[in-house]
């Protein structure tokens, strides 16, 4: 079939009639102009109430089918199994009891459900908020956490209600994929430890490394990988055959394969537990995750004012004590956030400002649930993709499998052995690591490679943020060295018996090319020995200022006292009015225009220009 | 006379050369394109010689003739007179003793002529560069200070080689004027205690300010701030008839005029040196300068290892110690020093990186002669404009003046009373207060007139650097929302009996902009209902990146699978090469050529697009 598709209506239209689309997308409203007649045969799609779109669970729920819920309910218990030690973890990381963490845990995923865009995106406790909750809070009283976690939630808020989701278009696409492969590999570095029982802190030299193995965590954790792995390849096999029993087979095999991570968390917990049933926690071989304190989250306001240790905090005290880091955390959170879900989600369309908005609400619903600040971690969202999540219905999975593990599944979640939960987590991201990109940036954008290396070698240096933060601003800056130094086209052209130079800029002017602009006016004018009129197209000056004006005007002097005409080509009425009347400074639109200017120059002499 | 001038060279070529031309502001290289025979006329401008550009002295100094060397006598004197209280206050600020202020002062003085570029600029210590070295230096040994001097000067010397000196094109106009203005007030806030004889430590009330005026200081201070502005009225005054006795008398009151600033200190230091021979210094009613310690300078390496309370410091040791001061110290010198050289360059010609080189070798000279950080000071440049300074020459005679308080002068300097001092200082930096832009800025651009007043204010309360960073960064937020934001236009058209839409950027595209053109690509295939092929210009897209290909790539896709073909205009070979073959994206340049893929494509159906 042909891809242009036949038209059935005639065409001879002229009539043309702007008119401004308001569809979801171009909310920025840009001007569509179109043939009258052709166009009203296409409405604007509709859009979605505004409603749908903050509550974006209302935009999915009612197409919700029996086998999104049934894949969001594995990957729901999946995450579940795997944001309770998460949890833990992360709140010891900021100097917390274990039950924070998992407060934080809950709200996060049940408020995500409702709010949220990306399936793959879990709100929780993550590393970088435990290790920035710990720079900013340290020795302090718990509370001051929890206000944090409240302020940094209002901050997120309120950049979501601004609309600052824009900034997701300053990452780079290189830089989004070295911030996923540089995550990636740190999980990796941070669990082959568990994974082979290795019980040394901080970074072990590889021959202590290597003499530190457990076997008996070794042996669990590679089997786990291996079970892992092969199931992987499970929803992969193709039959012959296509008949029903086949296509019945082929999803039987399909769900045990995106159930891998929670069959393997939950059968080695079983193993653990017969065995400890058996002889007693002390023999099983393996290393187990920690306790889980038993205690039911419960609403309160955040503790805005509050005593410690004799001393009475007020909410200025807590504003003092905490310092930058009300800005800090949530910038870092929001960033790492919209990291993560351009990373995950598939077709580009990102709404950040409504994560921003849910990631807010998040923190804030936290705070009443004495919550620490939490944000998206870059691996649950590979374990909920790796288990085949399809809506972000599976917090609500999450979020009661977090709650049981408070109260009644409480005495259970010790025995889930470190090397399994680890082989889950390698599993899930070791197939984002993706080094390729390297060689092809190198071959077609030094500035995406110098990037991406970049950004990946900071990221495992010195912290993901930072190797984020570091390839938007050296992205940045190759944009920023253009704008300083844009490029002008330079011509020495006749129009009838006249010269003229015409200067045409070769990209966008803003008033960080105004210097380079002046440099080239004046170039100009010595290079012609200030023998022919100055034409300069303003057709590209995107901002008309006082820089540009100041510019201009003294420009214009320096010519007038040469006697150079100097013809602005292409300037809006409305600018031209802001400059003052020039003796030698004349407008003009179209080159037409332009020979009128020239000729009557030539004929009548002007009065000496009067500045 | 015509502003045109008369060509006398025949004109009809048609050929056409283009060659990149090299002269001097050009540097970056554009290409200009010139009709070959009128052009053979104009020979490039001869370009300075490297080493008259660096060693700017050499351009000036074969054309320096008596006047000029008048005008810069007085200046640098009256400079001289200047900075020596200046450099004590500021080396003690720095928690220095006075002496290194003055060896400080001299060789920044000296250098400058020889390489410095503007007349008005004097390096030496301010106000700025002690607060930072009492903050990354405090309680730390004076040897630390000048290995800080000294890498401040190897990272100022980098930023000049490198050419950085196009950050001056990211300073905007409302911002050097809200920074000029702002920092004029907080001298003159500064200097007003010093005026009336208050002495109140830190920020009195109007109460305690009034009084504790100490009516000798006042008196004196209030005087010489009379003297001071009728004798700057004397340069303005005009004579009815022009005879050659008018003229030398012009010539004398402008002297006189130029000279007030070191007249008004030396006559005032007079009348309180003659007091204290007839009674005791004791007697003298007036608060008088510190006194200056002798001590010349000698020339030895910066100590990169020493020894202070039995304990050894080693180059490491030092570079612990001074921590991101390395970094930040000569930003801060160089931002400065950038802003004040544009507030007071005339012409906007500014070579701001070899502002940047002069300043580093000024400081890593200054190491060698036990100096403190040093960089530009609003107010000696503000003095040396209203004593009428014509070059860099100046600073011989105000180096010399430093030199001998360091030796013969020693025990004069202390004669000078503070509220004359204060007086030259107000009355030098008082007519560069201008309110004016304010009114008019919110009248032709709110974003100018917010740079302005957010600048100024941030300037006045948190600090110059501050509010100056504060507008920079503000223009740049501006430039960047556009630049996330780009605007299309999308407009049905008709080509013979074809529709299609055409998506044209209405600025440039970078990177920033992808995700804009993505959703303009999606809304425009939704309005239409995919019924027509979308041509997309790609004329003004600047950077081809992986970012806009992956963008492309997946839209491409996207569109293929409703069978919409894209035809991608303008797009350069090279950039064509470096998409994969895709079935529904075609190239085109010219419009005519556009009319063939659409016409093609109607009649031969395609193969089914393969990706």
């Amino acid at each position: 079939m042909s891809i242009v598709k036949k038209l059935s209506f005639d065409a001879g239209c002229e009539e043309k009639e702007k008119y401004t689309a308001q569809n979801g997308d171009d909310y920025y409203g840009q001007a569509h102009t179109v043939d009258l007649d052709v166009a009203s045969k296409y409405s604007k799609p509709k859009e979605a109430h505004w409603l749908v779109r903050r509550i974006f669970f209302l935009s999915w729920i009612t197409s919700y089918d029996r086998e999104q819920a049934f894949a969001d309910l594995i990957a729901g218990i999946t995450l579940g199994l795997t944001i309770i030690p998460q949890s833990i973890a992360y709140a010891a990381l900021a100097g917390l009891s274990s039950e924070y963490g998992l407060y934080s845990a809950f709200i996060g995923s049940i408020i995500y459900v409702f709010f949220g865009t990306i399936p793959q995106v879990s709100i929780g406790p993550t590393s970088l908020m435990a290790i920035l909750t710990l720079q900013f809070c340290a020795d302090k009283p718990v509370q001051v956490v929890i206000v944090l976690a409240f302020l940094a939630g209002l901050v997120e808020l309120a950049m979501g209600v601004f609309q600052l989701g824009f900034i997701v278009s300053f990452i780079p696409a290189p830089v989004t994929k070295a911030f996923t492969s540089g995550t990636a590999l740190i999980v990796v570095f941070a669990q082959i430890k568990n994974l082979l029982g290795v019980r040394i802190k901080g970074f072990p030299s590889i021959g202590d490394f290597f003499t530190n193995i457990r076997p008996t965590d070794a042996a669990m954790g590679i089997s786990c990988m291996v079970v892992l792995l092969s199931l992987r390849l499970l929803s992969q096999v193709n039959f012959k055959q296509d008949t029903p029993v086949t296509r019945r087979l082929k999803k039987i095999l399909w769900y045990i394969s995106i159930s891998r991570n929670a069959l393997v968390v939950f059968f080695t917990g079983l193993l653990v537990f017969i065995w400890v049933k058996k002889s007693s926690i002390e023999a099983v071989p393996f290393a187990l995750s920690s306790k889980v304190s038993s205690a039911m989250p419960t609403i309160k306001l955040p503790p805005f004012a509050f005593e410690y240790q004799n001393r009475t905090y007020v909410f200025t005290d807590i504003l003092h004590e905490l310092g930058s880091g009300i800005v800090v955390v949530p910038i870092v959170a929001v960033l790492a956030n919209v990291a993560i879900a351009k990373a995950f989600v598939k077709d580009g369309n990102l709404d950040a400002s409504q994560e921003m908005l849910t990631l807010g609400l998040c923190n804030i619903a936290g705070s009443f649930f004495s919550a620490m600040p939490t944000c998206g971690a870059f691996t649950r969202s590979a374990v909920s993709q790796a288990s085949g999540v399809r809506t972000p219905m599976a917090g609500i999975y999450t979020g009661l499998i977090v709650l049981s593990a408070l109260s009644i599944l409480t005495p259970y979640f010790q025995y889930i052995p470190k090397a399994s939960l680890s082989a889950v987590l390698i599993a899930a991201v070791i197939f984002m690591i993706d080094l390729a990109p390297v060689k092809e940036l190198w071959q077609t954008n030094k500035k995406d490679f110098f990037s991406w290396v970049g950004s990946f070698i900071i990221c495992l240096v010195a912290g993901v943020e930072l190797g984020l933060l570091f390839g938007i601003v050296l992205s940045m800056v190759f944009i920023l060295l253009r704008l300083g130094n844009p490029k002008f086209e330079v011509t020495l052209k006749q129009h009838e018996s006249t010269y003229y130079v015409h200067i045409v800029p070769q990209s966008d002017v803003y008033y960080t090319g105004v210097d380079a602009l002046r440099s080239e006016l004046r170039g100009a004018c010595r290079l012609y020995h200030n023998d022919f009129p100055v034409v300069l197209d303003c057709a590209r000056f995107m901002q008309f200022d006082a820089t540009f004006s100041e510019m201009l005007i003294s420009v214009a002097k320096e010519m007038a006292s040469h006697d150079v005409l100097l013809i602005l080509q292409n300037m809006s009425l409305k600018v031209q009015q802001m400059l003052p009347v020039m003796g030698n400074v004349r407008f003009c639109q179209e080159d037409s225009q332009l020979s009128s200017h020239l000729q009557v120059e030539k004929e009548a002499p002007v009065v000496e220009a009067k500045l």
